[in-house]
């Protein structure tokens, strides 16, 4: 690519978890990545060849914790390590989709945290700075005693709807429990529509769960939004419930398709129309669906990771913009 | 009173915040209050003498973090330095409120997180363990590296509720806003009653804000509940919105009665008819009113602070037990 | 104002203490202050609003923890944090006035070290640095694990005597208690002038103090000095007992004028004629009075912060400049 | 069984790297393992739930950070913040096998010190101390600054080859590498013989490595002794180069089991002829192989526990002790 | 000895600076000094042998960094180590003589903060708790974070003079210095006496100090008293200075009998009558002179520890006791 | 000289264990010696005067921690204390001998592990990277969380042994002990030689070690190495072994020459013809002998410092360069 980024002490490096992402952020910086080999062994410890002198360097480190989030968690961890003890001036995490995040207090007696062991062992090893993106919990960003730059692809996937034609009050953004209806009425805002909560209860003891819809769904187009999906059993739940109560088509959003086990035969089978999500975990082959459409953002942390270099404010990247490409054109400081 | 805790290292010191909720929980477990006193100076400079040794001793400490927080915060820490440099064997901070809780993330470009901040300074003071309950956000645990036992007063107003006959389909939970729907559904389960949330939005830019209603209300006697009320303005409107929807009644409840500003005004004035809070804030003479009743959370963290020195399990108290006084006293190890 | 500082990287902050000493040091670097707000809110808590961005930059935020000192000291810990996860590349505490100085040490049994503890917070806090002045006992500087630079007042206090012709033999320099004798040896050898001493002392146990005084004041002026003056109760019965024994004029001065209290109203009845101080702590408008004067220290911290920023020694700033202006032009590196 | 251990505060719990060591050290101590069960979601993360109160108690936990590596030593982090967050007072883990040894120094540029980073986590976590078997450099306890203690199998692999025979000047002790001199030296002076090294060098560049042999071998029967044995490359070739010698048998030992990979297909194919090894790392039924030999270092590891629970001290266990079993039985203290 | 103390877990050691202050401390307390041995191998180095288990004890280690200061403080950090990692449950620290207390602030420009840096080294060594007596400044015990208990020689000093007839108005209590004249106050009031202070200062520059006498002592006789003699150049030459001025007799004392380089024959030589010193640092063979008497604090020290570890207040040995023996006698708590 | 550096910033300091060649190093790197001066006061207290301001520079502090050890580790602490309380903006410290480095793990119970507390104390008072040579054990690397840049001398020790002749298969590199077996094995690989091992073992208990030889020397020259030489009792030993063996001559090299108690007359009353060191550690003159030669590391430490400052690998120093000075002049980034 032709459009060489000018300082030569920014340093863009990834590991394992999703090189197709790492690939568009580097471009959308403008450097190279950085040249590191992570093998593992075959008693599974993991080794780091890193084949470039990064002294003095600001190192960015791509890596989601997706699944196999343990192996993906260690590489990050011993690449720190040895970022930290090769010199590098600051080690700044640029982290797509941060693993955990769903464990983020104690539910019940004796569990663990682990989504702030996560932030400390991190701290611990040597990171500087995390760039993340929607964080299960924005509680998190109070794990990090370092700075965190929290971006938000609700206006990549508001822009999709917009450009697609869902917009207004033929619409009905529903939340698929009692957690995201904050999330959902943002999104709402941005597609000036109405929104719906899913409220999955028990009716009595020893009853099975009813998917109870509250707000009118009836002969509207419904788009449920979380912010990741996993095994994906109440958002097609909620898509049949939707469709009972009426709703004329059910399309599905999320940022981090986690989309383990059952999820895709899950998706493909049920009555939701569409599943528009980001590519911050790397969909594999295997897990690929018609159904299934990806917004990038790629450039978007790209965009950040400059904005960070460059000393600039990121906060641009954070509001609803409708059109995200004249923001960054613009003179900010 | 009589029945005296047996263990003589086990004492508990009352700051200014909250004495009478203090000499409950202090009766609730059984020792007296421990000797010492809190001075302003004329210079605003707060002295404190610890009147009796506590070398040794395992110390509980007693203080909501409420109004003026930044002088019952300081009295806190300082409180703990002296414990700290006077040989206390573990410094337990008992917080039936705790102040700044909702700067719990950064939602705009440079904000502080006060709580995390809260809970470092706590730490670095020298804090062993937090008692603590109905955080604002649940994360606020991980903002500790010390354990936090978290106690839930939801039990203790589901109780009232159902005492004074708010139970079954005639009742509707109702979250005040989008981010309240999970704490409406728990309580809506022990009521056995559906839920309804106010979905205050701006229909577009400088038009005001309604206060729409997702769920149905009509006919119905509506308990709105939120963990804390502040100035009260968004329940007395959300409160209006339900009688005009056609709701029969409107009562509301909270744990942290805050209370600031034109609050008691507002309540007095709006269509609630009641307001069921907890004693975790000390409501002056001057914020009385006919409209509040009072639940004390004295005996439930009397209770916690006798099986945390017991070491015996606190979970016990984080269920939704109907009937408390009877779990309490059976045996659970 | 026209001489702007070369460097925008350089930025200072005022926070709500002394905001006219804030804007003498801005003028004296050549910056204007920095864009942020400080509110309270109904429920007593701090927000900030800092409204610009600081990403990389080094910034002094200037605060006075002087009354309410409480709320002082959160305002600046909350900024700190503030600025931390903002991304500041520095932060320099500017503190004037060090409140909780006096409870520096154990002096009975069971007591804080409180200043200890603020310099803990503020390094928890994220604080890199701090820039002082004439700190109750400079033992305090070893609280800190960041650098800490150590500016004084007397030079400008002795150069207004100087200039008022209180200078040599029949002049005293009197220390109003036992600990603050070589503060009164410092000014006097400035002034070429012999030292007396106020030895307090109770004759027999239920018999009232007397104020002795230990060496030679008849027929002299007197300077009482000291570090700050909260109720002026010592100082003001130590006059009284100077014109007792013979000095022809009593004048005092003081760097912290912390004033609390009956302060003024002791001053303007006692026998004091004048009383020098520093602007380290805004004096209100109803604490002013016709006996007192008022030197600034704005331009000796603005020419501190511009020697920091430009990584030249502070040093020259210390010493006993008669004549300080002259000092600060040359080239000193 | 039945000799249970007095002290109902010790506590003994398992995770999922070497349950069969786990129950053998617990009946060692003479307790039950405690109720805990460690899932792993289908997105990879894993979940622990302990279902008994650990709350005051000392805990030992016991895990083997052996393949696969990441995912063991994430569930002892998980751990480990699950009883520091409930209570626990003291966390002890119980290590038969270290993972990452090999990796603790830079030995080429910009490498990682995992086994550094892995003590920094585990006390990161909470850890309080680490009781483990034969590190692979004893520089190890170094990277603590908790209590270490560090137990030897090397008297129990001593007994079995003197039971065995292998004893006196026609037995040789191998080391198979430049490094392993000295552990050899101390197994031999157990046994009574002589030592010798195999000297891997390449003759030029570009010629292939040879086993030359430093010592002599010709006529005896050869014990390798290794710390672990991974990929059996080395150890297998050594065999082959020491058959060549004149050495009439050939047998090797080693603490840790790693036997990856190749290891099992190259161990019998290989000239040795029994390979002893210790139960520190589990041996899964496909690796099961009539060449291998396993002591158990259960009673040991089971022996520290109770001694270090009961303040005695460890160091008898260290000692060269042909009767480990009378030694343990006498009184120590 | 016959009172032996009735728990094995409190065990003394001492290091190699003052042995017979080390047996004094055991005797007071009833145990016997553990066994351990401190040795400086040929290059220089220091080897630790510590010959009885510790695991579990709360250890209580003397040592007094007095001349070879640097010597005796590594011995203390090394034995710190050994203890931490030999699993002493606590490690109390015995310094009745703390080295390096001078440079406890930056009086010029880079200087070094040596006492908060030897605070620091404690702690990062292991450290829990610090027993010390009458630190340069009382400011230092704001250096630990960990609690210190802080002894004072006074009392011991103040029995002295009343019981060889040094008290009342004939006296005078002199301060060496500016700095000094508080504690001269405090001994001054046990005596019931008047004080002086010696005012050195330089009359003009290139002109000899003079040895200015502020207060009355002609006629008198004067006790000089300092915190620590060093060469003895003030004590000596202020003893002259008081002589000139009519004074009838002066003795002097001081907690720390540092004596190095020309003191002793400084003394010798001097008008001063007598020395009285504690034995908080020892004093060697070719130091004795006839001048010197020595009061114990090895009983107070005693004391103290069997306070701490009975956690029994400490307080009632910092008060004026002028009859120490009766105090210590009678119950406390 | 005249190639002075370009960057102000950079300034390297020496302390006062090895001036010769802190010079040497400064010459390499083209800048003056910073001016500080170190004095040990008569009461045993070093005191520090930096007599430049280093405010926001890079400082390079030369200190071998060699005998006396205390001295010289305390003098290095209490320099960083003062560089980092002035505002230095990176602390190197440039270690060229490492003291303590032997005490690096627990050989026996409650040994202290020293080597890790010298790097505990040099983090605490705030060290930012070490740069030294050749440590006794490289694990050594990881007791420290700052960067290492560990350089070899073994280069330069093979460059001498091939400039003098002893390459090829008529020498022999010989192991003194157990452990440098692998330290040998590299030395040969540079001369082309084979390598022998001193086995010392006992053959019974009472009876007297013996000094076995594993390898053939008969007719050889032998260059015995290690990686440091104290008494030089085993390597005298040794070299007599050797000698009685058949070994034609003998010579022996080390990288730190310790060379204490009665390691000189050993060595001149030795076997031993030549003895190569470099000037890790001073040389006095009374330990000057004819057999000693030395090869300085001043060139190679000179130009990692260079390196370090201008963010280039120090890796090609590490590399077995026969002709280094070629290396260090092409560019290498």
């Amino acid at each position: 690519m032709s459009n060489h980024y000018f300082d030569p002490k920014l340093k863009i490096f990834s590991l394992n978890s999703n090189k197709p992402l790492a690939q568009k952020i580097a471009d959308a910086v403008g450097v190279e990545l950085g040249k590191s080999e992570v093998r593992k062994f075959s008693d599974g410890e993991i080794q780091i060849n890193i084949e470039q002198s990064i002294r003095g360097s600001h190192v960015y480190l791509i890596q989601s914790t997706s699944n196999p989030v343990n192996d993906h968690l260690m590489e990050l961890l011993i690449m720190i390590d040895a970022l930290k003890r090769a010199s590098a001036q600051t080690i700044n995490i640029v982290m797509p989709y941060y693993g955990y995040a769903r464990q983020d207090r104690k539910a019940r007696s004796r569990e663990p945290i682990t989504s702030k062991l996560v932030a400390d062992m991190l701290e611990t090893a040597g990171a500087t700075r995390l760039l993340t993106l929607d964080l299960h919990a924005a509680q998190i960003q109070g794990f990090f005693d370092i700075p965190v730059d929290h971006l938000m692809a609700a206006p990549l996937l508001a822009n999709y709807f917009i450009d697609h034609g869902y917009e207004g009050d033929d619409v009905v953004v529903v939340s698929p429990d009692h957690g995201g209806v904050t999330r959902a009425r943002k999104l709402a805002e941005n597609l000036k529509s109405p929104i719906a909560i899913i409220d999955k209860r028990r009716p009595k003891a020893n009853v099975a769960e009813v998917m109870n819809i509250i707000g009118e769904v009836k002969g509207k187009k419904c788009v449920i939004i979380d912010d990741m999906i996993d095994t994906a059993g109440t958002i097609t739940l909620a898509a049949e419930a939707l469709k009972e109560k009426g709703a004329t088509e059910v399309v599905a959003c999320c940022t981090h398709p986690v989309l383990s086990g059952p999820a895709i035969d899950r998706i493909n089978n049920s009555s939701i129309e569409k599943l528009i999500i980001t590519d911050s975990i790397l969909l594999p082959e295997e897990k690929k669906s018609d159904k299934i459409e990806t917004v990038s953002v790629g450039e978007l942390m790209g965009d950040a990771i400059k904005r960070i270099h460059e000393n600039k404010p990121v906060s641009p990247l954070f509001e609803k913009n409708v059109n995200k490409k004249r923001l960054t054109q613009k003179s900010l400081e």
